[in-house]
């Protein structure tokens, strides 16, 4: 569902389950006058969770919702009440183009539902294609460095720019636990295999060594855990005995950027809920 | 979702959309003390149409129910309330095996969802099939006769049979409007092509001819008009320049097969709204 | 198969068939000491038809393999030799930008095996997009203006630009049969649905209105009846009924981008046979 | 490609690459008057092996051919001159019908290319289905037995069908390395999982704790090394948060059955190379 234009609020809430939720959730701003656009909830049978996304337009009392709500759910119910708006976002890459410039023009073209802040880099190369679009453009090399070094640098162009999300798009380095920590289902990184299956270094050389026939990508929020956290989005296509590594990585170039497009579309839209490591989707 | 096993019910709701339908709708089943399962809406903006499934464990006191919705829901709502169980329905087939095996195979393994009463053949070459799995054949002839003749002797069938459901698995032969007006949205058809294109005779020929890299299959409610009903399931395959139109046929066997399966579960477990020629799926 | 650096070249056969094909065209490379890199053949046996594209690596005397080709093969064939090179292009665009930049960014970056001539477009939007990538861009406005005028600016810079092959991408205005005919499937043009179902106008539209749930894209060559030229690739994704038509085109973008790069894949390294109305695919 | 009907010969070749090599191979058809069908060869460049699959019509000599052909080839050469017919193959099955009953669904209308000798179960659930479509069914029971007598048990009736091929189609238990090494590359197993991913054990209740997006199924020879066999064909669909274990392995079962079949199909008609741990398909 598209959004609508206009005032358009989104509700989120997770909380342990019991019976009428809904009912009590929609009451709340049905009493309001609220519209609801789209809502969509999850019960979580195992773990007794409640999962809801509502959206709505008019112009909310958020603090009277909030407390309205607060009343009628279980006590410890994680609510948030958001405007519907563009996220800001840094974008991290490496030294190939076709993530990172997929989502500069998606983002130049007002189709991103983000606002791109800069680009943090470990090479140069990435730099063109930054001024391009006019986007910030910070190398921060990790050569002959301390990973702490150019960690903490990364660090201090964050605390400047402040971004909601990290999106690495292609970030050939791997982030310390400590980076990871400060940043808590906030990174998303598109990871070039068909997770769990070929984790790590080299995914489609470990592909052609194993001679599967389809190979993938897989968009998930980063955690302590290499290639381990929560999946949000994955894609497929077929490849055979004839596909060397290098027509691998080629090939799997358009799945990449269409996988990480398609999860932060999810994200930027407040459309995912983490719920130990796995995702919830409202899509 | 699996339905969970036991007490299940489903709810079905289509009303002209107005603010509070959900709450309304869900305070019902809350003061009734039923624990909703599954529950999905949908707005058609277009049309300011609302549609509601909402699947619910519990002893439900059916009355008492549609009345305290019909008191709250706007007028002219269409509401049901149905114990989940197996649909009964008869199955139409002509030669090909694959689509009717295939619904036999699940429906003795008890994954059909569905009881099937009997199969209908304007040939005598699937009787074995249905022999092997115990389902009375009814072989009602159409050459050398007329179309009247022959839908009336089906017709007789069908009165005493009294499915639900009819399901077209490959049946070769087009029904009269008289027929299919019999029965709205209650007779589903696997078309073997990916609809609207190649509506009609020959398909996979007309496919071959118009050298598509993609074939598939539709499986859609029958309507007055040939090929033309709403749709439910769709799937396709990649060919290429190596298919002949027998390579085409065998490869979308497959399609049609798993295409009209899913379709069946989806009609099966009252998952589907018509709305106009199209459908609304809460899958 | 990735085309391997170096001094690669196509062979490219199409006649008559008969036995012995294969073993007289090897042996001509053979006793050349030439290397196959890849070969591929195929025979439309309706039509009797033999096509054959062999990849090789070597420095080959053309005029007297051609020659010797001649001497072996049925009169009449049709014989291509051809050193593996980028292919010159020229791409028509009209306001949106996701094929366009997609093409672009893969030609900035080496990927598309092209090189782009210039930018055509009836719009000024798309302007700067080219600019970006420092790509002549040619404005040729459509409006309150003959279509045989704008056919002839436009045929103007072809004639100064002199490219291989014109890529439509998405470009929205019909062009005369006269000019497509100076170009016999040389003009390679990527259509927003699945074909033949939603050609012409807006078949996202057609596509929410039939009610489909898989909706795609289709490159192909133009010729002179609308939508009908041979396919070269098509791709397709889901969609349900929450889609709008905005939403569909949205969604359809993705696949759009990615079909029209698959297929100009296939014809910049000459991977393509245009046989009849079909194409037959060396991949 | 469909094989044509009547007398139909493969012809199967592996060597060490050198230059010429289809030249000569086809040279030897041509000379006797031999008419190719289909003709596909590979060159696995790391390796250095040629790999070549023609199919063709006449009357060969086939000791002749294979004469000739090594006189041409380099030393080592494998040669196989097969005639196409049906393959004689053994289905092994536990407790789960879907691709079982596929099968001999396949088989009892002429689709399967194999005649199926026999179904041997360590459960007795499926002897009725083996019953309805007259396939001797062996039961032989593993619990509270030693593998060894179990697997002794098998051979004794393997020894006297004398199958070509085995299928392990759902089948529950693990072979001894001793029973894998007597068949290599002559069983063919279909695994619940998108291999490499959640081999072993329980792989739709991996997959439901990891949260993945897509899940598969794989057919693959056996080897020694538990689901680590070369791969022959793969297929995916897409589950969400929503999908249980229970769901995954119902929505699983399709891919599973179409999977393995795809797979048969390929090496019924001798498609098949195995080049270490990888498969060449010639499709």
């Amino acid at each position: 569902m598209t959004l609508p234009p206009g005032n358009t609020h989104i509700l989120r809430i997770e909380c342990d389950d019991e019976k009428g939720l809904v009912h009590k959730v929609t009451g709340v701003l049905y009493k309001d006058g609220l519209n609801v656009v789209q809502n969509d909830e999850f019960v979580d049978r195992e773990g007794g969770r409640f999962f809801m996304r509502t959206e709505f337009s008019g112009a909310p009392d958020a603090k009277k919702i909030i407390r309205a709500l607060r009343a009628r759910l279980p006590s410890g119910a994680s609510l948030e009440l958001l405007k519907d708006r563009n996220k800001a976002i840094v974008i991290f890459a490496t030294q190939e183009p076709h993530c990172l410039g997929d989502l500069l023009l998606r983002h130049a073209y007002g189709e991103l539902h983000a606002d791109v802040l800069a680009v943090v880099s470990n090479h140069e190369k990435l730099k063109d294609l930054a001024a391009k679009f006019k986007i910030p453009f910070h190398h921060v090399p990790y050569e002959n460095r301390e990973k702490k070094a150019s960690e903490a640098a990364i660090l201090k162009i964050l605390n400047r720019r402040r971004p909601e999300l990290i999106v690495l798009a292609k970030y050939m380095r791997i982030l310390s636990k400590e980076f990871v920590n400060r940043f808590p289902n906030r990174i998303i990184n598109i990871h070039h295999s068909f997770l769990p299956a070929f984790a790590g270094k080299n995914p489609y050389q470990q592909a052609a060594v194993r001679g599967v026939k389809i190979i993938g990508a897989t968009a998930h929020y980063v955690s302590e855990a290499l290639d381990q956290g929560p999946i949000i989005a994955q894609g497929v296509i077929p490849v055979d005995h004839s596909h060397s590594v290098t027509d691998m990585a080629q090939a799997g170039r358009d799945v990449e950027k269409i996988v990480l497009a398609r999860a932060l579309k999810l994200a930027f839209e407040e459309r995912i809920f983490v719920s130990g490591n796995k995702t919830i989707l409202f899509d």
